[in-house]
């Protein structure tokens, strides 16, 4: 399943350069996973239980640059689902192009967000993921 | 007294207009604040007794914009002192220049980090700002 | 006239003490005025002249915390409009509550983002903003 | 050659998990390469030529958490130089021990700023660089 979020460039995600900063890359691409965990309930799951999904590692390339009031498609998978870790996949693309202009992975883990510690992805929200799972 | 720090500005602080965005300003006047804070003690005091400053009200006036590759000087000083909150002042330069880039008021109060509530401003930390107060 | 925007608190907008981080809140009140912008076909007329609003001059008051997860309601209206200035108010709450997380009043001037001057609130645009302000 | 920069963490760079957020671990890394690069003087030699390093690839791997007021060790050292690209490898650890934090690396290629088009890395700005290269 590929879940797709259109989001706007706004002038505080641009740099000097004229085209979104690196860093917010990192941050538009975390809206789009809520928007994708908002969407098939994971959100909820996860507050009533304590727990939350924290990223151990991340990849971007960055392959054509996007501008202030541009809107761009962020298409997220579920690549990969371990016993405690997994793998998302998210590219961006400019609306109504397709033509990418950025490719990621995400490697995640579950914490329990009392302890911070790693927890299994287990019972319902183990279940829930895997029915997303990229096939 | 009136407290100096130098910061030099970079991709990540501007925006397409090519210069410092508004957002970040807030960010280098913390830094700034924080700045002062470590070199009076006032950040070892806090933490001892598990207290925080946070702004409750702040405002900020543009009025020469600071580009990439640019170092400014933050002026900071403790403007007033109440029993529970004060006013700090914090103008912004161009280092080696005389022309206020940027004028800001920042309203504090004194809080409990664990319980987020409101506490008065007394004991050594009184005793530390007092000396501090722009007379 | 009111225009109303939600937007949900992610991560990356709070900090340590759990709730929305001061610099954050400037970007999610500039969202709000982007979307403002754009429903009333703002953004392209100004793209169309090559022209841009900058702040000059923000107030911020901070009175309720917000946390991850929460949605907020902004309250955008245009409060006044000068020659070439104006000021817009934006109050946020939180969806379906009624008291308010925070003040502010931001004071934009109109400049050509070629030259970065100032320029006066004349034509299209004058009579556009002319219908909203709030009476 | 490793290029060693202290950065101490503020309220801004962490979010509610308590330790530093994801997107700004990207910006503490851009501004320990901005200090390298001005204090081997590269700074002035691109403004010079109206030139610029952009990332086009960057990888992030996260071991150990940073918390606010904890000051970090940014390691970097040039790992390679092609033609028209190259990799800076960026470590942080605490300051005074020897764990290490983060792991990165980034994928860079030299523009002119002008046209934003990708341009060879050549003469002095080479000559810098190689000097620079791990061995």
């Amino acid at each position: 399943m590929i879940h797709r979020t259109e989001l706007t460039i706004r002038t505080f995600h641009t740099d000097a350069f004229g085209h979104v900063n690196n860093s917010r890359y990192v941050e538009l691409l975390e809206e789009a996973r809520w928007r994708y965990a908002e969407d098939i309930g994971l959100v909820d799951l996860l507050k009533t239980e304590g727990l939350g999904f924290i990223i151990v590692d991340m990849r971007l390339r960055f392959r054509v640059p996007v501008f202030e009031g541009e809107t761009i498609r962020v298409e997220t998978s579920l690549e990969s689902l371990g016993s405690a870790s997994g793998d998302v996949k998210q590219w961006i693309y400019k609306s109504n192009e397709t033509s990418v202009c950025l490719k990621s992975v995400f490697h995640f883990i579950l914490i329990d967000r009392e302890t911070a510690k790693s927890v299994p992805i287990e019972g319902a929200i183990r279940e829930l993921l895997l029915k997303l799972v990229a096939n």
